[in-house]
């Protein structure tokens, strides 16, 4: 048997991301969550010759989309999956789920049916453009996801007392004291070589009306800083109809890093609105996939080998259940294991691969999910989905943004934790991880929180059996010397 | 008849905004609009002397909803509306809609089925209590309205070479110049008897945190202010995976009042996160609301006359249908009526409240649908809600929030006009008016906004016969001598 070499290059540059074989195994694991903005329709692969065979390792949303459309151009495909269910790190965890991570200990959850926690990724930029595609084209139903909220909280340890303050009057008055500070360089004099006389007065306007300052160009206590930082009785009608403002926190807690680490990640390329998620939860997407390529996937395997010679690949694995060694040979391979597993396994990669392939380190985050018996920060606090952020360990509180106003039991993100707290939280039994959770996002809501708990769950990606961390963490000096 | 006046007493104290005569005529508009978060329960009226009667005028949302919870509590309750259709201000134009504005000229809806024009209220704020706990009441099922998208554009004639630029990259230059000019200040010691040192190091360290400085203190172009304003090339998977920064708005342009208007409108009390819609249009609320008041009200009823004595009030009314007088007498009478209107009704009010009356200014805003053959600010700019404004007289585009991703004809919010530019477009035939929003709103969407425009409808709110205006403008002057 011969390869084509053009038809390789062709299938290579017609994919953009997908690899015939080791050389862009790499880049298989960002497929359907990056480059987007680049995605223009989907690819138009063609010439494959009769009875051409492909091999996809894995049946995450790369590994089936791969095989979604090889198999549309003509090739023969099929899938081997480590677990017994497709969808990869596209997840939900829902009432009636066994779980059990890296360590043995095992988890039930018991969620309320229609509730879930997606321990994976959770919200799709508007820029992810070949996810938002394919999820039109297989039929899932996605809603808003509600990633900026002017109304929850920030919480710093070292800040406000202690105690948490909402984003709006945290935001508003780190606004008003830069604005007031500018403006009073400027009328100092300092600015001037620096900025023209009439940019300067532009620049005055813009501090006064965006900052909120006053005549005097003075960020103070009263009806227009409180129209940002909000009152403490807002306008409305009726005989006690008119607002009264709210007093300004002091500069030195304005300053404390959660307030503009906040406000500058609402502003980050990856994380700026609009968003969204599945209705249902976020296998839903995984699900729709799995759909497209019923019959492909052979479950169960774990995959010990891949060897390549001029004839193809000869793909070695162990089927899970039965213990029993079995190879599957193609004539290409497309791998999409993740980097922490595959460097585990026996290839015959280059040095050079093998080195970039151990130099990608995998994030470890934990996610955790608590069931609440009803929504107290809708009814009690007036916050519908977002995040409320903290310096401790869980990193923030996140709020469901499907079912809002609905009665009964929903599920609080109650955790997403990274680096140290991640590794705290990772270390820590399940249940010890919820005792932490509660104790922790306690600090936003005091009244209900342990009052109205019902269950939890929790997910530390380092300790996940089949991809021993979240995800690849490339940064520019990574990516430059091995990409 | 004598009506007890501790009964009168406990009924304005539990409702809180209802007035039993015309002292309260005033709050009355707004209830429903207002006060929200003072809101805390449905009131707990009691009380009513057997057989007591009220006439409500006007079957807006305060009316029906005065007359929901009067009869509740055990009143008599009859409404008067002028139109032939409950709901007032909170109304949706539909295919098949007519609707004639004052000067004569007629509409004919002509959107496909399911598309609308809200041509009043179209967004809920989160401390709206009162309203979000009546759609919840009344089963008005809610979706998130996109009120803040960073994708959307910001538009000024007088600055980016009048080219719209996108919202993300203006505000994230502006937050980047801003940072930079104030850290220049302080390293230059203009600020050192303002902040202490150690605040001073925070502020530094925040500035460059939150404006995206380089470690020079300095805002350029590169991967680190494109991470907040956006990419040439944004960073993804494959050969070509590479990031590329965009170039930055040089800072005249950056300080046009477009852009930091933009960047304070989001930061609104009434304008912040999270705000919802009733899913299917904005008059899913009215017809709820319709629906638990059946057979209360008289439509087609122009109300001429109220007079009140010991024994009651009488409401004289003329129906618009037969030009048959009649009137209507009740122990109490709960006026929602707007004042533009009001002011022209034979009243008994005194002097003190008719000049209160005649004071408040209504507010004529212009909205103007268009309806479009596809989504392209989706598909081709992705765009999924929000609003890009711009300094042109139809003041924004408002994209839909509704039936994101479908395929097929979805209408434009293409204007929301105010002051000036809603006098001159409320001086236009409706043709007109499309035209105009279509020359102005191209700016935005260059190739697509003539080509695929289906059709229009506008209402201008200075020339709807049944309220003369949209909403009361109190100012902290006129609330001061007249509330």
């Amino acid at each position: 048997m011969e390869r084509g070499v053009t038809t390789r290059r062709q299938l290579l540059s017609a994919m953009g991301m997908l690899g015939g074989t080791a050389a862009l195994y790499l880049s298989m694991t960002s497929l359907g969550h990056a480059s987007e903005t680049q995605f223009a329709g989907p690819p138009g692969l063609s010439g494959a010759r009769k009875g051409a065979s492909v091999i996809v390792l894995g049946a995450g949303l790369a590994g089936m989309l791969a095989a979604y459309e090889l198999r549309k151009a003509g090739y023969s495909v099929k899938i081997l999956e480590y677990q017994a269910r497709a969808g990869g790190r596209n997840w939900s965890l829902r009432g009636g789920d066994t779980y059990t991570e890296l360590g043995g200990a095992t988890q039930n959850v018991a969620f309320q049916p229609g509730n879930y926690l997606n321990p994976g990724p959770w919200r799709i930029p508007h820029h992810h453009r070949t996810l938002l595609h394919y999820c039109k084209a297989f039929g899932v139903t996605l809603e808003p996801f509600i990633q900026f909220n002017h109304n929850t909280f920030v919480h710093s340890s070292q800040a406000f007392g202690g105690k948490p303050v909402r984003f709006n009057a945290a935001a508003a008055d780190f606004e008003g004291n830069i604005a007031e500070l500018l403006a009073k360089s400027i009328n100092q004099k300092a600015l001037d070589e620096a900025v023209t006389a009439e940019d300067r007065e532009r620049l005055l306007e813009a501090l006064r009306g965006w900052g909120m300052l006053d005549k005097d160009f003075k960020y103070t206590a009263g009806l227009r800083s409180a129209s940002h930082r909000g009152y403490d009785r807002p306008p409305g009608g009726g005989v006690n109809g008119a607002p009264i403002p709210s007093a300004l926190y002091n500069l030195h807690d304005v300053l404390d890093p959660q307030v503009w680490t906040s406000m500058a990640f609402f502003m980050n390329h990856e994380m700026q609105t609009t968003m969204f998620q599945p209705v249902g939860g976020m296998d839903m997407i995984g699900k729709a996939f799995a759909k497209q390529i019923e019959g492909l996937v052979t479950q169960n395997a774990k995959v010990t080998k891949i060897a390549q010679d001029a004839k193809g690949v000869t793909v070695s694995y162990q089927d899970t259940q039965t213990g029993v060694a079995k190879t599957e040979k193609a004539d290409w391979c497309v791998c999409t294991i993740p980097l922490s597993v595959l460097s585990q396994i026996d290839t015959q990669l280059t040095d050079e691969m093998k080195a970039a392939i151990q130099a990608v380190p995998y994030s470890g985050q934990v996610k955790i999910g608590l069931e609440m018996k009803r929504r107290f920060w809708e009814e009690d606090d007036y916050i519908y989905g977002g995040h409320s952020f903290t310096d401790q360990e869980i990193g923030l509180v996140s709020y469901p943004n499907n079912n809002l106003f609905k009665d009964g039991p929903a599920v609080l993100l109650g955790a997403f934790a990274r680096d140290l707290g991640a590794f705290r939280l990772a270390g820590m039994t399940p249940e010890q991880r919820i005792e932490a959770a509660l104790a922790q996002g306690s600090v936003f809501h005091p009244e209900s929180y342990r009052k109205e708990f019902l269950s939890g769950a929790s997910v530390a990606w380092s300790r996940v059996p089949w991809t021993l961390g979240c995800c690849a963490r490339w940064n520019e000096d990574t990516r430059k010397e091995h990409y």
